[in-house]
């Protein structure tokens, strides 16, 4: 058997250490139930238990059995249903070339349960956007509203403002009501496709806490589906709020739908992609026919955005001719090759209209793709790519005018002084639809260290305004992420969209910090490393030092060592203040001293 | 024997792969020879070979012989001494106590040879910045100013301008008057004690390429004078501009004799944990003629900057009584205890002219330290903070009028949108001495990962202004860094640093980015991994998922795999707009393209 065939599935499961798992029910309906993680800490500590987000489903509630053969609970599927306005059909054949024409040895299993497609009655919306601006809040608004609520409900008493966040409006606290005006309004999207019911439904945008994405997918030079599958469970259980699925090669279709049926978190794909395997990898093939016929095929199976490159218009194509590094975009690279092989307008840009009036009648996504993203800071912000920024905005204008939610994707590499830029344009040409970014990368010269480079770079677009951030993993440009380049990949994101959320001033984000640096003061060491993105490393990092249990009570670390710690004599200091302050009052006798020392010392000339 | 006194020496040395080492010579003086190293790009590039800083001193030459019982040629003394205002004298005696009082058994062995050192003639100011107000052009000035060129002079052809520097004056070119000038004027140092002849001379201010520094050093926990040697040959090696040797516990004398004698940059300590040691580890004990008696040995043995925290006086230490992780510098909170336990002003900031009238007969630089930083998110930018900096503008100007120069330290954890007031109050009230910052980190919820939320802080606050960015490794908060970790720690702080100088708009920084992006597109693997800050880990990454030679020829990569290459779609574009070009002239066709574009597709109601 070919490896990637294999589907001797493992996945991780189970509480992470030092969590628990806790759902949070909507008042009114008890099958709106929000997952959550709860972080118990040392008595001593005398505080709340700390609650975190929680992207990575029922794999991690120790009371779920999970069976990849069956998939997940299908969460969301009553909510669909029980609106009315949908119909189950009989759905699009597969087909071989789905699969690449993977002949019987090479092909793939498909993943054993059937499932009928759903789609809007008589071609109607049934997107999150078509809900919004007729004035109904969903299950969906009502879930991510408890999900984005949850540090701010417990920093109620202490909620913190500080902050800037250029524009954006984060509200104290996030009803319902606000999920669906942002909705209603594009700046917002819960990337739903009425085929993924498994999903937990979650918001993106401007005014909502900074998502990440993390990528995965079979190449055809490596991989399998249980790796892929695997991958996606490790990201999630990191934090990745949505994975995209970009495989490549043979069995693309069978790969995705073992996928979808086990993720917890939306999945994005760029059918382009697999539109051109179908036609064996020859861009000039590719026809609107095939490429349509690739998203319904999508749209069935449930994917929740698609990737698709309807900016590059040939006319912007000559614009990449005198760059570094050309058009690196694989999407945008196939459509600017098609473009100028027939000479003629690109045909997604042709059909925009029938690609939304498609994806309405499931709620897939837009994330309208940067094909001239720049690949290299000399490429940065040039003619080519803010050409197709201003496009994908007047796209975005006709996907509203159907219903259909957008994100907007951006670069890519660029240079620290040139990333707002990047976010002021996007605002101003896409009228405030979330902006998601690849990064940036903030210098081309750190191959392997590129999650870093880029880390910089999506902090900052994140504090701008960007909605989510597209992982980048140590292999970029070198080679395919293993499991250990995804956490590196996820956590890395994770950090830099939690700095992003502290920077714009979210109400509760600097709670989890607090709370953390309490615990690093009172060396509350197992309290460190469970409040911490990577519980597993801070310990293992902290073990290499100090291996003995008994060091993690120790009222000291390996930097200092036992007579020689700052936390300590701070300590000290505190007490010291707080027994004088009882005394005589420390104010005072501080005033004195400053007196005092300006008596004692007197340099001469010293203002010189 | 114990572990600590293991001198059983191993330390990395030879060309990195990829590179030649060379040298450039001043047109007047052959003895000074600036090292620098150069990488060979591909036939097929025909482009110059690519020149890039190297601090790796005679480590990575192969025609030297290394011999770290001997230590390292004394490249500057014969322009110290020709200087002819310096005199040789019996300097103090090693004192038990220097070595923490380790008897025989635990007495790590004494550096073998003897060295008398230098000081100023009858107290004589011999700083690089005594020398600078006086017009002297110094052969270390020369050194700098050719080693800052590198760049420049090989993109003399196109300089690029691009950029935005926040008041930095960056000239075209580097000439030694103007590394002179920005001396004199407290903007730049060059950390280069007398008595460590050792170094290569180097700048540190806003107006040259931003620096890093790494912290090693022996803890009374863990780690051997071999090992420590070792990461400072290792550190040096992959970038670091400076190293902190930051020891304490038993043999801290005899370990920085070995350190010195070796290095090839500057190395600074803080005084005051030697000063400690000496008192047993009681604060309360320190007085300052425990103190003095330190800094003489270490200006003798040739530390070239102190840190020394006269900042931190009595009044400020109850500004900290509140904060969430109260005083996290060591020399800040020792001070602190002094402070309070005695009542009395502190003795640094008391002897402050003392200190200054000792230090500039060796040319010590001060690094004022932040001793009052903030450790949490929480205590980013407080009163206590922000008092000490302005006693650290003040005592600048004391520093300055003896001739002694100076740079500042700063925080430490600071979220990012309060990281730009950092460097504005730095400048303001500090006149222009460079700033020197660690990270900072802009967030606390990552530990093990800290290297990477400080980088964040650091690339900003090296864009802003920021001339020195002092490594955070992955073992931050966790334990003590080893190789691996110190070469993670300067690799991810010299990418900060080359985005920072990007987004600064220094004229030469992105020579090395569009050399290696131009390899990358033309599929040049090996001239990518060469000209990357960590040619290894490179290569490493890319064999993980294509290992056989024949790959790293190939036009394609393990992400597309060989039929699906954007890159190489790309260049097809390229060569089909060039050939159209010739044709009939691309400009035009693709001007009637997007007018026939505009007739296809014409959206209904597209601006609603």
């Amino acid at each position: 058997m070919p490896d990637d065939l294999n589907t001797d599935f493992s996945v991780t499961t189970g509480e992470l250490k030092g969590s628990r798992k806790i759902y949070i029910s909507s008042d009114t309906d008890p099958t709106v139930r929000v997952p959550m993680r709860e972080i118990d800490l040392h008595p001593t500590a005398n505080e709340q238990p700390v609650r975190v987000y929680d992207t990575s489903g029922p794999y991690s509630d120790p009371n779920q059995e999970i069976d990849i053969y069956k998939g997940l609970p299908r969460l969301q599927e009553k909510w669909i249903r029980d609106r009315g306005d949908v119909e189950e059909y009989v759905g699009r054949d597969i087909k071989p070339e789905d699969n690449g024409n993977a002949g019987e040895k090479y092909l793939a299993p498909e993943f054993p349960v059937k499932i009928k497609p759903l789609r809007g009655k008589n071609g109607a919306a049934v997107t999150q956007m078509a809900y919004a601006k007729r004035g109904i809040v969903t299950k969906e608004m009502e879930f991510v509203a408890i999900r984005e609520n949850l540090g701010r409900a417990q920093c109620k008493h202490a909620l913190k403002r500080d902050g800037e966040p250029y524009g954006a409006a984060i509200p104290d606290f996030i009803t319902p009501e606000f999920v669906r005006d942002e909705i209603a309004a594009g700046r917002a999207i819960i990337p739903s496709n009425i085929n993924h019911p498994e999903a937990e439904p979650q918001i993106i945008g401007r005014n909502f806490l900074v998502k990440i994405n993390a990528n995965i997918g079979n190449s055809a030079v490596t991989s399998s589906i249980a790796e892929e599958v695997d991958k996606m469970v490790w990201a999630t259980r990191w934090g990745a709020d949505n994975v995209m699925d970009l495989s490549t090669g043979r069995n693309i279709h069978n790969t995705r739908e073992w996928i979808l049926r086990n993720s917890p978190v939306p999945i994005g794909t760029v059918p382009i992609y697999q539109a051109l395997e179908k036609v064996d990898g020859v861009a000039e093939d590719l026809t609107w026919e095939i490429f349509r016929d690739t998203l319904v095929e999508q749209c069935e199976q449930g994917v929740d955005y698609f990737t698709i490159h309807a900016g590059v218009r040939l006319a912007y194509v000559p614009m990449t001719a005198s760059r570094v590094t050309g058009i690196v975009s694989r999407g945008g690279s196939i459509m600017a090759k098609w473009c100028l092989a027939h000479h003629k307008e690109s045909f997604l840009y042709e059909h925009f209209e029938e690609i939304c009036e498609l994806m309405k009648q499931y709620d897939v996504s837009f994330s309208l793709g940067d094909g001239l993203r720049p690949g290299s800071i000399a490429d940065a912000n040039d003619e080519a790519q803010f050409a197709e920024l201003r496009t994908l905005g007047e796209l975005t204008k006709i996907a509203w005018k159907h219903d259909v939610q957008v994100m907007i994707e951006g670069p890519g590499h660029v240079p620290m002084h040139k990333i707002k830029e990047n976010m002021d344009e996007q605002l101003k040409h896409c009228h405030e639809a979330p902006f998601y970014t690849l990064g940036p990368l903030t210098t081309d010269i750190a191959p392997g260290y590129d999650h870093i480079t880029s880390a910089i770079g999506a902090a900052m677009i994140g504090w701008y305004g960007t909605a989510m951030l597209c992982y980048v993993t140590p292999k970029e440009h070198l080679g395919l992420p293993d499991r250990d380049d995804v956490k590196t990949g996820v956590i890395t994101y994770k950090l830099a969209a939690h700095a992003a959320d502290l920077a714009k001033g979210h109400p509760a984000a600097q709670a989890r910090d607090d709370a953390l640096s309490r615990a690093r003061f009172e060396f509350r060491w197992e309290d460190q490393f469970n409040l911490s993105l990577d519980p597993e490393t801070a310990r293992d990092f902290h073990d290499q030092t100090l291996p003995k249990e008994a060091h993690k009570v120790a009222h000291f670390c390996s930097m200092c060592g036992p007579k020689f710690c700052s936390m300590k004599i701070s300590q000290e200091v505190r007490d010291f203040a707080a027994a004088k302050e009882a005394e005589e009052g420390m104010e005072e006798m501080s005033k004195k001293f400053k007196e005092q020392g300006s008596e004692i010392y007197q340099p001469k000339d010293a203002a010189e």
